[in-house]
């Protein structure tokens, strides 16, 4: 699959852009509810330092992924749609194409 | 001041190792507070980096300080003691000249 020569009309530049604003608003807030929930029981010095390692991994995911490159985001979005923070119909109006490329990147 | 010419006798030795423990205890305990507290008014993402370079700084430091080495320990204790996890009397008990050098260090 040769991402960089896949062109996003304006329509389809609009729907990425609210689809990927959606999964990362879905995918931070998830976030910010569990280190709340996680901080509420700490209890030892072990589980500070846990959620300190639990922090440099999540930032590090969290960094990586949400780097807008339309050369990569077939494969962001169907990486998002396989952990949950987006649906296939949070891209509907891309082309079929497209839809049907990262519907297959899903299922590997 | 030769840290490595001290001898510290084996009371004084159940001393430091109390009073390293206690300022321990009382400085993880202060930061489980303060992780607790600070992961509750956290409502956005930056917050949440905001914790975890909170957490990598104070892990640094606490790593670097409590490490039980007689060589040490003088400057240690004042440093333990400038900032408020250790107490001069909780040293009660070690030889006037280790007490009279940890409580002029406290005053640099």
């Amino acid at each position: 699959m040769q991402q960089t020569e896949i062109i996003w009309s304006e329509t389809e530049q609009k729907i990425a852009q609210e689809a990927f604003s959606k999964a990362y608003q879905r995918e931070t807030s998830f976030l910010i509810n569990q280190i709340r929930s996680q901080a509420t029981e700490i209890v030892d010095l072990d589980q500070v330092w846990q959620l300190h390692d639990f922090l440099s991994a999540r930032r590090h995911q969290i960094d990586g992924k949400y780097d807008y490159q339309y050369s990569a985001l077939i494969f962001v979005f169907a990486q998002l749609v396989k952990e949950g923070w987006l649906h296939l119909k949070d891209l509907e109006g891309l082309d079929q194409d497209k839809l049907a490329k990262i519907a297959a990147l899903t299922r590997m």
